[in-house]
């Protein structure tokens, strides 16, 4: 069922705030088997917002608005309702119940101003708001649903999960929908698209594709969309599991998740510690790790070294490695790795050195080269890496990496 | 001058991204004199993309769009611009010239699908994107301006600034638009405005405030209009001086200053050294500082004392003063402050421990207890604080926190 979203409000149009509420609600109506088509942001302005609506229902079946329902003189959605549905103002009796009582609950008193929130347009269907003292209103012109709703966002989910997608969902027939997203690490869109090109020219008509690259990482979304549930989520597995088959090594979770999660999970599982020591990250792979709670089960700390000296006094690195390899290399990558770990005294840890930029490249070691070594209770696996120039990308990009190398390895140990 | 933006992209629409590039974009357009109207979200459809762009010239003279410029197949702004402005795909020397030495520098091998992107529309202006492979477009149709970009943020955001916005300026008239923001730590929303209401009440009519809080910072944006650059300067300047008049310790920086850069420009001036110490932070501060290009000049380096082995063998806090006082007290802190002083040779030293949660919390220690110290080359100051239950934000609000005390102790050297 083909919807849109209008966002009334100016704070949006400046930039002052983002725009979470629309991303909530196509969240939900995507669930729900309604196909957000657009996504329109206006000024609170009459004529702006009867443009926009005018527009959307050329398109749309179901039109959502939010904002612009507060007590203020800048609020003037329900005025402009009333113009675009022909139809006026009257006193509501339930609607003031419910703000005298929002107002009892809070031991506010009722001024003036507020009574006259409990007034709504004529034609309209209240929906009521549980947590603010704006009702929602639905509109029914010629079939099409108009529901327009407070731009609080905990009044207008509310309003969402309680009321309005239940409505709808029993007005429309919708379709079977379903999203999931296949996260992987380890190679950029255009390798990644070229390694399973077959895979995705061969996905059937009703599953779509999206690449959605981050730093680091890049997540493929896939769409189904069928009539059923059930057979609907299966042709979807079918696929992922082909998918699988290719790419088996750079899938390293679905949805939400994270590597610091996941990796996390799996120390804990193993009854496992970790410990690091970071160069060039200087910090960023302990805070991922540590900003998961509960954390400190498997995290012990971390020697962050950014000066040579702490390399040679507190990891041990020997100071002939650091001269003659430099602190960027194998050498002293592998010592910090096996360093922190007896150090700290921990079974596996993660050291890295590297030159995050911009400054501090050379010919032979140009900005983004960065070294990667994984201690595990057996060994020491170290790897070479070159990422691009923006420090703060290689930053992010060499603790994703060294994550999921730290990943592979617990996998490798519990085979 | 009226502007609008279209963000392309089904990612959106199915609520998996928010739309923070629309936001930034309103922001910087705002700042520059340009309105911005409307913001329209629609999906990666031709027609869709045709319609929106059919719309949006009726109302405004400058079009913004992003995304839909990626290698794969589900991008397909550029083949729309192409039908839209009646134009066709060239092979552009230069733009290809930018993709090889993007290519070029991170090592990789150009694919034939890389080279698809340095086909550019004939009759379109491009626009370097130094951070990647898509190029911008710029099309002029009877004085009404379209921009294309990707809708990768960083190479958005790059792009906006140093090409887009200056285009646009020179080729448009708009007023003298003056936003200053004034960085604020130490105090939360509420309290502020009240400290300052006086000052507020009294701004000028052409001076608006906005307050944009964050977690542990309120930033003061003050935003004047008027017709010449200077005189207005001079007025914002005066209102400016007023302002620190009444919070000078609280304010910290101004527009795009932080912490981490100011505190790191008084230790080089100084010619200082810091370390740190960090338990609940878990390397934040350290990730912190070193994101600041240079760092390495001042800043030595960390250690992340996750667990009271750590604190005790490398720190060498007592192992009596965690048993008595805990882990989170006045006397661990100090003693880990002047632990890590000592232990890597610094000048300054920063340490916090505390209970960032949601875990952990008792009822004399709840979550969100903190205790920060700093350690001099003269004395050692600690400090407790209690923010609230939200671990990622406690997180921040400490290490914000525990850059401003060191802030004022550099200052405080200084006179």
């Amino acid at each position: 069922m083909q919807t849109e979203i209008i966002s009334i409000g100016d704070e949006i149009l400046i930039g002052q705030v983002v725009n979470t509420n629309a991303a909530w609600m196509s969240q939900e109506l995507n669930k729900a088997g309604f196909e957000v088509i657009r996504i329109t942001t206006v000024s609170d302005k009459k004529n702006d917002i009867i443009s926009s609506l005018n527009d959307a229902q050329k398109r749309a079946n179901v039109i959502l608005l939010t904002g612009g329902l507060g007590p203020t003189k800048d609020d003037i959605t329900k005025e402009t309702l009333c113009e675009y549905f022909n139809t006026e103002l009257v006193f509501n009796e339930k609607a003031f119940k419910q703000v005298e009582n929002i107002f009892y609950a809070r031991g506010f008193k009722i001024t003036e101003i507020n009574r006259q929130q409990a007034e709504l347009p004529k034609s309209c269907t209240p929906i009521a708001n549980p947590n603010g003292t704006a009702s929602g209103m639905l509109f029914d012109k010629n079939g099409k649903i108009f529901i327009s709703m407070p731009g609080v966002p905990f009044e207008m989910k509310t309003m969402m999960t309680e009321s309005i997608i239940p409505k709808l969902k029993k007005q429309f027939h919708t379709p079977a929908i379903i999203h999931k997203t296949i996260l992987t690490q380890g190679k950029g869109e255009s390798f990644l698209s070229e390694i399973i090109s077959d895979w995705e020219n061969k996905l059937p008509e009703n599953i779509k594709l999206a690449y959605l690259p981050q730093p680091g990482i890049v997540r493929l979304r896939l769409s189904a969309r069928g009539e059923k549930y059930k057979p609907l989520n299966k042709q979807l597995e079918l696929e992922i599991k082909k998918l699988h088959n290719i790419i088996p090594k750079l899938i390293f979770g679905y949805d939400n998740d994270n590597l610091e999660t996941i990796v996390g999970g799996l120390l804990k599982k193993n009854n496992k510690t970790l410990s690091t020591a970071e160069s060039c990250t200087g910090g960023y792979i302990s805070h991922l790790i540590t900003s998961i709670s509960g954390s400190s089960d498997y995290y012990s700390g971390s020697i962050i070294s950014y000066s040579n000296e702490i390399k040679e006094n507190i990891l041990g690195v020997s100071k002939q490695s650091i001269i003659e390899h430099g602190a960027v290399s194998k050498e002293v990558v592998t010592q910090m790795a096996v360093g922190v770990k007896n150090k700290i005294n921990t079974d596996y840890s993660i050291a890295v050195s590297g030159i995050a930029g911009p400054l501090g490249g050379s010919e032979e070691k140009p900005v983004g080269t960065i070294w990667i070594a994984i201690a595990t209770p057996e060994k020491v696996v170290a790897k070479k890496f070159l990422f691009g120039e923006h420090r703060g990308r290689n930053i992010r990009k060499t603790a994703l990496m060294a994550l999921d190398m730290l990943r592979k390895e617990l996998l490798a140990e519990k085979e």
